[in-house]
C-alpha cells in the first residue's frame, strides 16, 4: 500500500470537510470561535476629536512663546460635554477621551504644566496644532466593516465587537465529537487494576486535544474486539460530525474496525502516511444520505447507555447531538498507540476540527530551533521527535525528552514541542537550525523573552 | 514620580501574589491547571514485554539462515495471555501490545513476512534479540513519580494520568476574577446608543483575556465618578482574589479610585511603568486580615446587585466568592485606554494570575522575526508594537497593523503579537531581528511551516 506524504494525507481532509453552519453565540461565550457574519461599525468612534491625555486643551498658537500663561475656564470630564469656547491665552482642563472645546486645538499633558492658582496654568512646552488629540471617527467610522467573516475571536476581537455593542453574533458552530477506543487489553478509568491490561489513556487525551479546541467531546467508552459490540458502538459514534477511534484500525486480522465502519455506510479513505510515529491511519467520510437514520441511532444509543461511558459535560450540546447533525460525519482511525494516537490528532485531526470551525489557521504554530545534540535518522518517513525547548541569546534550543518510543507517553506529556525532521533527512548534527510545531500548553514560558 | 522597568513592576507583583491553595478536580476538567500534588505510577507498564507491531514473535536465532520457514503456534491478541511456548522454528502470531509469548525474543512484523499456509510463515529479515519488542517497565516502574507538583495539565499529561487511573487530582484553584469599568463617558453593553458616550469595551477584552487564561470572571460593571458608587462597586470587587479596575487610576482630578481603594484597607503600590502603551498602572494588596467582612461584601452584593452587569457562566464558582476567599485581595489598576489597557493585562495581570495557577510559566511565549519595514522610536520606554506575523523561508517577518494609536483597538484585534522594541533604541530598519510576544489565538497558523 502506497504511503502518503502528510500534505497529500491533509489534501484529501481538506477536500471533504468544510466549515459547518452558523450559529449565533453570546459576546460573553465567543472566545476562540470565528465570525461567520461581517460585523460593521454603529458610530464614529470617537464620536469627536477627544483629548489623548489628561491635561489642559489650549491653543496651540498661544504657545510661541514661552512660559505661557493661561486662564483655566472650565473642567471637562470624559462623558460630559464643553460649554464654553476657549479664547486666545485660555484654556480648559480636560480629561483623556473627554471632547475638546470649541477653539482649542490641541493638549498638553498636565505633568508638562505647573498650576499656578486655581485658575491659571503656566505651560512651558509648545506643540503643534492637533498635539495629543484623537480625532474623530479615528477609530472606526459609522457603517465601516471593522470585522469581516472568517475572523478568529481573540480579546482584541471582543474588545472591538464590545466597541460596536455587538452582544451576540453569528460564529461558525463547534463540530459535535466522538471518542471511542476499541481493544480487549483496554481497562476503563472505572474497572479495577488488572495487571494484564492497559490502562485506556488514549480517550482521555483525545478528550484533552479536543477540549483543547474549545470542543466538549463525548466520550462513548471501549469497544471490545467483537464485532457486534463495534457495530454498536461504531453506529452511535457516527451519529456525531466526528468520531474518532483509536485502536483496531490497523493490518492486524483481528481488527474488526475498518470493515464494521464501511459496513455502516463510510466511504473510507485509508492510507498510510510517511510518518513517524503515525501510521496507521485511516479516514472516512459519511454522507448524509447515507448516514444511519435518527431512530438508528436513537435505538443505537439506548441499547449502548448502560455500557458505554458517556461524559459530556454540555448535556445540552449532546442531546443536540442525539437529534442527529445536518451535514456528512467523518471517521478518523488513529493508531491505538498512545503517541502515535495523539501526533496524528495534531497532524490530522486538529486542522480538519479547526476548518470546520472555520478557522483559516489549521496547523499548529512553529517556530526554528537548534538542535541541542545530534540526532539520528532513517530517511523515508518525517519523524516527529518530542522535544523540550529552551532559550539563549541565539534562540530557542531543542533537546530530545528522552526515548522516543511510540508506547512512552511520558515522551509526550514532558514535550513543548514537536520537531520536525524531513523524510529525505539522514540525521543531524548538534546546532543545526530545526522547525519545532509548538503543542498546546506551550503559549507561555518561565521568562519573558524579551530585552527592556 | 519614578518610571519602573517592566521587570521591576513584574517583581513587586510576584512579591506579593503566590500560588492559591490546592483543589481536587476531575480528569475531564483538569486541562491547563497545574498539578498541586506528585503522581506515582501505580504498575510497571507495560506489565510484561510485548510487541510492538502486529506480526510474528519469533526466536531471533531461527532468522540465522534466510528465508526461514517457521510454523505458527498460536495467536495472540491484546489481552490475552500466550498459552504456549515458541520452541525452535516456531512463532506466534501477535498483535501490537499483546505479551510476548514463552521462547520467543523478537517480532517481525507482518509486513515483512510471507504467509505460505494457515499454519506456515516465511520470514527472510534476521534480526537481533528484542527487535520490536517493547520491555516490562519501560514506559512507567510501579512507585516512579511520573509527574511532579508545578506540572501544567496539557493533553499530553491527561494522558500520563489516565494511564496511571488518576480519576481526580490535586490542583492549584484558580483564582476568582471581578472586572470593574470606571468612567462617566462609559456606555454599557445594554445601554442605547449615544453619540456623546463610549461604548465600555474595556470590561470585555478583559473578560476575554481572563477567559484566555482559563477562568471565567465576574463582570461588576460601570462604576460612575462618584466616590460613594465608586466606593459600593470596589467593596464588592475586593471580596475576589484579583479585581481589575480599568480607568480612573490616572492623576486626573477626578479619579476618585485611587483614595477610595485605599480607604477600604488596600495597600497601594502605585507605579508609573517606562512602556508605551501602558501607564497609569497601579497594583495593590489587601491583606486578609484588612479584608472586608463578609458580612459587609454580601451586603454591598445586595446593594449593587440590581445595577451591576454581573456575569458568570459558573454559577456556583460566583457564589463560592461569595463565601469570602481566604488569601489576600489583590487589585489592578489598568489604564482606561482599551489597546493600554490589554498591553498591561498581557505584561502584569497574566503573568500574576499564572502565577497564582501555581504555573511556572508565567509570560507569553516569545518568537524571532524580522521587521517588514523600519520602525521610527523614541527611546526612553519599552514600546509595544501589535504586529502581525507572516512566514517566508528566512522565518517570521513581523508587519506593523497600522496606527498603533493607544485608542485604536482595532490594531489589537488584528495583531498577532507584540514586537517589543527596547527602551534605549532609536529605531530600527527594515530586516532587523526583533522579538515578538505572540497574543492569544496565535497558538495555529495558516501553514504547515516545516517541510516533510
Amino acid at each position: 500500500m502506497k504511503h502518503l506524504k502528510i500534505s497529500e494525507a491533509q489534501r484529501v481532509i481538506f477536500e471533504s470537510v468544510a466549515q459547518l453552519d452558523a450559529e449565533q453565540v453570546s459576546l460573553e461565550q465567543s472566545l476562540g470561535r470565528v465570525l461567520a457574519q461581517d460585523i460593521l461599525a454603529n458610530r464614529d468612534l470617537p464620536p469627536y476629536d477627544v483629548s489623548a491625555m489628561d491635561g489642559f486643551a489650549v491653543r496651540s498658537c498661544d504657545l510661541a512663546t514661552s512660559p505661557a500663561t493661561l486662564e483655566i475656564i472650565e473642567d471637562i470630564k470624559a462623558g460630559d460635554m464643553p460649554s464654553m469656547t476657549v479664547a486666545a491665552f485660555q484654556c480648559a482642563r480636560i480629561m483623556t477621551g473627554a471632547p475638546m472645546p470649541t477653539g482649542a486645538d490641541a493638549v498638553i499633558r498636565v505633568e508638562d504644566t505647573l498650576e499656578i492658582s486655581a485658575n491659571t496654568v503656566q505651560i512651558s512646552v509648545s506643540v503643534k496644532s492637533c498635539h495629543d488629540v484623537r480625532p474623530k471617527g479615528e477609530n472606526m467610522r459609522d457603517g465601516d466593516v471593522v470585522l469581516t467573516a472568517g475572523t478568529e475571536i481573540t480579546p482584541g476581537v471582543i474588545g472591538v465587537l464590545a466597541t460596536v455593542k455587538a452582544a451576540t453574533m453569528q460564529v461558525y458552530r463547534r463540530p459535535r465529537v466522538a471518542i471511542l477506543s476499541t481493544g480487549n487489553e483496554l481497562e476503563a478509568m472505572n474497572d479495577p487494576v488488572d495487571p494484564n491490561k492497559i490502562p485506556d489513556s488514549n480517550t482521555y487525551a483525545l478528550m484533552a486535544q479536543v477540549q483543547a479546541l474549545g470542543i466538549n467531546p463525548v466520550m462513548l467508552g471501549i469497544a471490545r474486539d467483537d464485532p457486534a459490540e463495534l457495530e454498536q458502538y461504531l453506529r452511535l459514534g457516527l451519529n456525531y460530525d466526528v468520531l474518532l477511534v483509536s485502536g483496531g484500525t490497523s493490518v492486524g486480522v483481528h481488527d474488526y474496525v475498518r470493515p464494521t465502519i464501511e459496513k455502516l455506510g463510510v466511504s473510507m479513505k485509508f492510507w498510510r502516511v510517511a510518518m513517524k510515529p503515525g501510521h496507521p491511519l485511516a479516514f472516512g467520510v459519511m454522507h448524509r444520505a447515507a448516514k444511519v437514520s435518527e431512530a438508528d441511532a436513537v435505538q443505537g444509543a439506548k441499547r449502548t447507555a448502560t455500557k458505554a461511558y458517556l461524559e459530556d459535560r454540555q448535556g445540552s450540546e449532546h442531546r443536540a447531538t442525539q437529534q442527529c447533525a445536518a451535514s456528512d460525519a467523518f471517521v478518523f482511525g488513529l493508531p491505538g498507540n498512545p503517541v502515535s494516537s495523539m501526533v496524528c490528532f495534531e497532524e490530522f485531526v486538529a486542522p480538519a476540527l479547526r476548518r470546520m470551525m472555520g478557522n483559516p489557521r489549521a496547523y499548529r504554530r512553529t517556530v526554528t530551533a537548534r538542535l541541542a545534540h545530534p540526532v539520528k535518522m532513517r530517511p523515508g518517513r518525517t519523524e516527529f521527535i518530542r522535544v523540550q525547548l529552551s532559550c539563549d541569546d541565539a534562540g530557542y534550543l531543542a533537546s530530545s525528552t528522552g526515548t522516543q518510543s511510540s508506547g512512552v507517553l511520558l515522551s509526550m506529556a514532558r514535550a513543548d514541542g514537536l520537531l520536525v525532521m524531513p523524510s529525505e533527512c539522514t540525521g543531524m548534527k548538534a546546532g543545526e537550525q530545526v522547525t519545532v510545531q509548538l503543542l498546546d500548553g506551550t503559549s507561555f514560558q518561565e521568562y519573558t523573552g524579551f530585552k527592556e
